[in-house]
Order: C-alpha cells, then sequence, then structure tokens
C-alpha cells in the first residue's frame, strides 16, 4: 500500500498505541511458539456495555496501526477519511480496533523483535509466519478488551486475507466481514511479483543472511522491493494522468548515466526513500511470504465449505477493475464463495482507475459500500 | 519478450548471419557518431529484379536477428510460425530481412563491441542510443542491399516503435507499415517498469560502472531485469491458467531461507538463468533508456503530421487486450493518428490471454491480421 508510513522515532512524542499480551506461548500456524509476543493496536470510539459494538481492521503488508489521527497522536493515520464520527466507519457508534500485523515491525512482536530466549532479535530464528497467525493476533487483540465477538472485520489488501483466515479460523468470533481487494488464495502474478521483491532483497550483499546492522540495512533490495510495489499498487491508466511523460522533478534530479529522467522516476524514488527508512527487511520478508502461502482452502474441504462453518451473517466483498495485484476475479470468486456457502452477499466491483490502493484513495466510493453495509 | 536466446557461441558452427556494413561515419540521433559499425541480418525468400518486395523486421528489446530457420542455421527462430513459403510472411512472394538492433549484442554493434578507436570495448563511452539509430541501422541495411523502398516494414514490442522512427526520418523508404504491440511514446508505466529494471543493474555492484568481467557479470541485476520482463510479457490470467498454485519444479528446488515454492518461480527462474548467459548488460541498459525516451511527436508538430510526411500508403496496427506493457489504448491512438494522417489503416484489437508477447505465441490469429494486410 502507497500508505504514509511512519518512522518509529516520531511514535516517541506521539504514540496512541496499546499493546496487547498474546497468550503465553503463542502457538504459530506452521508449527513453533512464541514467548512473551504481543500485538500493537489502537482504538477509536467507545466499547458499549454488551461489547458488541467492536469493528477490528487488519491492515495491508505495510501500515502501522495508526489507522486514524486522535488527541494522543494527531498525525494523519493511513485510513484517516474512513474513521471517525459520522464517517463510513462511523466511532459514534462502533468501538474500532486497528492491529499491526503480527511479524510486522510497529509494535507488534516480528522477526525485528528482541528474541526473550536469547536477548537479541529473533532475525531468521523467527518461526514460520502464516496469514492464520496474523489473523490470531488480532482475534487475542479483542479477547484482551473482553471482546468474544466482533461486530465486523475488516481488511483491505493482505487484509483482505486475514479476515478470510480470521474466519476459517475462529467461527462465531465475528458477525460481519468486510473484504477489501483481498482473494482467497495468492495469485501466480502475484506470488510472481513478491518473490521478486524478496530476491531483490534476498541477493542484496548487505542483507548479510539476514544479519544486516541498522546503519547498512539492504538498502538496494528495499528500493528495488518498494518501487515495484509502487508501480503495481496503482494503474497504468491512473499514470498517464498523472505523470504522463514530465521530466523528473528538479531536485531528484541526478548526474551519472542512466540517471532518472521522468517524473514517474521522481515519484518512485520518493517512495522508496520512504520505505528503507521505515521499514524492516525481515519482517517484509515474511509478511510477503506468508502473503504467497495463504490459501483459505486448506481449511476445509473447499472455501465455501469453510465459510458456512464460519457463523458469520453477512459479508461484503469489494475489489477494483484496475487492479493488477488482487484482481478482480478473485473477489468476484470469493462472493461467489460466500454466498454458495449460504452467507448473504454482497459483491462490489468498483471501476476506480487507482489500481489495487483505490480504497486508500476513492474515500468516497469505498466509504459509501462500507458505511451502506454497516448499516 | 519470452523468445528463446541463443548464445553467441553456438553461433560459431550454425550461422545464418550478414553483416551490413553502415556508413562510416555513423551519425547518432542524439549525438556522436560511430566507426565502422555494421548491422547483422538474416534473410529467407528472394529479392526480385525489380527490388520492390523487401520485408524488413524490427525486433523487440533481446531477440537476435534469427527470425526462422534456414538452411545454414536449422535452430527455431523467434517468429518460426510467421514466416515461410506459404505462410503469413510468405517467402514465396516476398524478401524478407530481420536486423538485430543496432546496439544489441547479436552481431549489431553496440556497447559490448570493439570501439575500433580504442581496440577495447566501448561499454558506456558507446553514444546514446536512440530508437532512431535502430531505425536507421535497418534503412541502411536495405540500402547495401539495393533497397531504395521496402515493400512493408513490420515491428512488434520495441519494433513497433522502431518501425514509427523509420517512417519519421526516411520518408518514401516504405510503403507499408506494421506496428504490432507498440506505442508513439513509452507511458510512465513502462517508464517506471524499465527504469526499475536498470536500478536493479546498475546498483548490483557487480556492473561495476559498466566494467563488468565476462566472467562475472552483474547476474543479480539481469536476473531481476528478467524476471520483471516476463512478469510484464504474459498476464495474470494467463498465468492462472498455466501455474495455478502448483510446487515448485523438482529441479529447481532449493535449500535455505525464502527458497523457492511455487511453479511460477521456477518458470521465471529458467528464463533469468538463460538471459543472464545471453545478453550484455550494457546493451540491454542502452536499448531499454532509447525505449523510455522514444516519442514520435518530437519529430514534428504532432504524430499526425509527422505520419503524413512519411509517404506510407498504408498501415497495420495490432493491439493486444491484454497487453500491461503496451496498453491497448496506446495502439488505438496510434491507429488513430494514421488515420488523422490520411493514411488508410487496419486496427487490430485482439483479446488474446498472452498479453504483450501474444504475437510470439498466438501465431494464427497474428497471422491472420499480418497474412490478410500483405495480400
Amino acid at each position: 500500500m502507497a500508505t504514509r508510513l511512519r518512522p518509529t522515532e516520531r511514535r516517541e512524542t506521539h504514540d496512541a498505541r496499546r499493546f496487547a499480551p498474546l497468550p503465553d506461548p503463542f502457538p504459530m500456524w506452521r508449527g513453533g511458539v512464541l514467548r512473551g509476543a504481543r500485538i500493537a493496536y489502537e482504538t477509536w470510539g467507545e466499547l458499549n456495555a454488551a461489547k458488541d459494538n467492536a469493528i477490528l481492521i487488519f491492515t495491508g503488508l505495510s501500515p502501522p496501526a495508526h489507522a486514524k489521527s486522535s488527541p494522543e497522536d494527531p498525525s494523519e493515520g493511513w485510513w484517516e477519511g474512513m474513521i471517525g464520527p459520522g464517517f463510513a466507519i462511523d466511532t459514534n457508534r462502533y468501538f474500532v480496533v486497528c492491529v499491526n500485523s503480527l511479524g510486522s515491525c510497529f509494535g507488534s512482536t516480528g522477526p525485528a523483535s528482541t528474541n526473550p530466549a536469547t536477548g537479541a532479535p529473533y532475525r531468521l530464528s523467527f518461526p514460520d509466519l502464516s496469514v492464520e497467525d496474523i489473523a490470531r493476533g488480532g482475534y487475542e487483540t479483542l479477547r484482551s478488551l473482553g471482546i468474544e465477538r466482533a461486530n465486523t472485520i475488516i481488511g483491505p489488501s493482505l487484509g483482505g486475507m486475514v479476515v478470510l483466515a480470521f474466519a476459517a479460523q475462529f467461527p462465531g468470533a465475528t458477525r460481519r466481514l468486510v473484504s477489501i481487494s483481498g482473494t482467497a488464495a495468492a495469485s501466480p502474478f502475484a506470488i510472481a511479483l513478491r518473490s521478486i521483491q524478496r530476491e531483490a532483497i534476498l541477493r542484496d550483499p548487505d542483507w548479510q543472511g539476514g544479519a544486516y546492522t541498522d546503519d547498512r540495512p539492504p538498502a538496494t533490495g528495499m528500493r528495488i522491493a518498494r518501487k515495484l510495489g509502487m508501480m503495481t499498487y496503482r494503474s497504468a491508466a491512473e499514470w498517464v494522468e498523472r505523470f504522463g511523460r514530465q521530466p523528473v522533478r528538479d531536485d531528484l534530479r541526478e548526474e551519472g548515466p542512466f540517471a532518472p529522467e521522468f517524473a514517474i522516476q521522481s515519484y518512485l524514488e520518493v517512495h522508496a526513500r520512504r520505505f528503507v527508512r521505515a521499514f524492516d527487511p525481515n519482517c517484509y520478508l515474511y509478511i510477503s511470504r506468508a502473503m504467497d502461502r495463504f490459501d483459505l482452502s486448506k481449511h476445509g474441504s473447499s472455501n465455501a465449505e469453510v465459510l458456512a462453518r464460519s457463523g458469520i451473517e453477512r459479508a461484503l466483498v469489494i475489489g477494483v477493475e484496475s487492479d493488477m495485484l488482487f484482481a478482480l476475479r478473485e473477489q468476484r470468486a470469493l462472493a461467489e464463495d460466500f454466498t454458495r456457502a449460504g452467507i448473504p452477499t454482497h459483491f462490489a466491483p468498483l471501476d476506480c482507475i487507482e489500481g489495487h490502493d483505490s480504497f486508500l484513495i476513492d474515500i468516497k466510493r469505498f466509504g459509501d459500500e462500507i458505511g451502506a453495509f454497516l448499516g
């Protein structure tokens, strides 16, 4: 996602995060356990007495739990226009919780965290991470708040897969589900892209088998990974309108052979620089691979059979025509699986021009769908 | 293009190439000259007495002049099914010439060639390369054969841009033109992709400012560049059918963290390994940048105005709906430019599933269009 990443330093002054301790030991879906692990989360709105008004939001690959500004952290959140009093996700009615994914690096336990058994960072000794584990992290966060059943779970991109893993693992733990620009199983195109992104990091000499230092991260690999992300998060048609063949930004001009010449290169450069500072490479590798591996149907005999056991009362599936990474056909198939499972489902194919990242940009259209669904 | 690249070694035994000397000095479009330069080409069929039955083919970024097998070189060519007696490009009627692009590394002069002034390879001392120079290389090849006017010039991908540069520079030098999956000016999406491919090579420590050695080329950069090429040459929908979520090929299994797990990764790996052995990195950088820079409209006041001066009598523009790299809207706009220039033009939008590379695969549908056009 093209969301603004915020370096951890800034969080020292403004920090709205809370931390939910995970059960100790915390069993990982593919084996291994975590000790003393935790999930970073933020909340907006109030939990009601019946504890039945909670909305749990899972993020895409790279954002933190800071989906929305608040008095404790007034900086803009990654879904600022979607959440708030009277907004599509209405904090006058709902208690909204957004979790930083297990395995990420914005406060939840991940490969960059200290392993309490050794006092050193986990790095590659972190156990295999699955989308299922990220879902369990969110589930346990709700339980730590005394919430047995969510009103709705919502997730875009990776989050659109996590909500399915949540439904598969915790029957009855949510009434409703919203999957946005997600998929029931990664497509070969998405696997191709992500495996090339990972290869760029793995083959960067500075990766050093995961033992890179803070002052010398695998910057080349991370830069290429991020630029490829940006390339596939938007759409070619949007870029024609937005950048065309304009020349490179003056402040990003470089000397030397094959220096950037076009504005689109400046755009990628700005995002790449920000990402190298903000995101941990090993965390990136773990979460990226987890996305490749996810396959809802492995939880039963078919997607529909798995969903039929989930206890979900209503579902909303949103997709975007211009999304090259999570194709609309995948969201359509998912909506059909929900319907086949006997769950009343609304499928909303949107023809936004902004590609996979449309949910971050076209707040009006996504908000209309989500707001109408939440009722 | 996903065509089979053939290492130069194999050419020692079977080689159908001829070499056209370029005018000495050969002026480059953006400045500088080449001395003692040449173009490698192959031919099929016979030039008639009037010398008016020549078809000139320009290639995509990476193929050699070997478009078709012949007694001198019986190995399969990159457009094997398209050219031959009774084929769409009928060698019973036409004298077919395919040129290796100027700047490439399969016999034509390029950055990997020896600079006669120094006795050492050009590398980055090679002058700036433009699509216009590649067009001139083909033009001069025809002249060296005594051909003043081509019957038809044909080019797919990069070649689809080169034929436009040919039309702009050499009015009257061809009667007809076929542009396949090309564009009149690179789109920001294509520039983004290519600039990331180049960055992977430029930041590979083994690139060494272009002074890499034969035994240690920038293999990581070339691997990533090729895998990204393969990813954007086909379509996500084709890969669902072809690979789905099948596991990695047994002979390509690896040990170690983040090893490949899916068949799509094996496919990319096979192509990447072949490419690293076959293609010169500096040549790749030069041609790739030339594609970014090309803009037909720079030859006059508008594309239509430029084309109106070309002396072209008829044009065929083919594009593919599933092409993410050279979008169908670009071919449609080009066909409109031809029509606006007063040139009878057939626009053939094909709904092939194979993406940008469809012209290499769906020989039937492309052959039907080309054959009907050639009449």
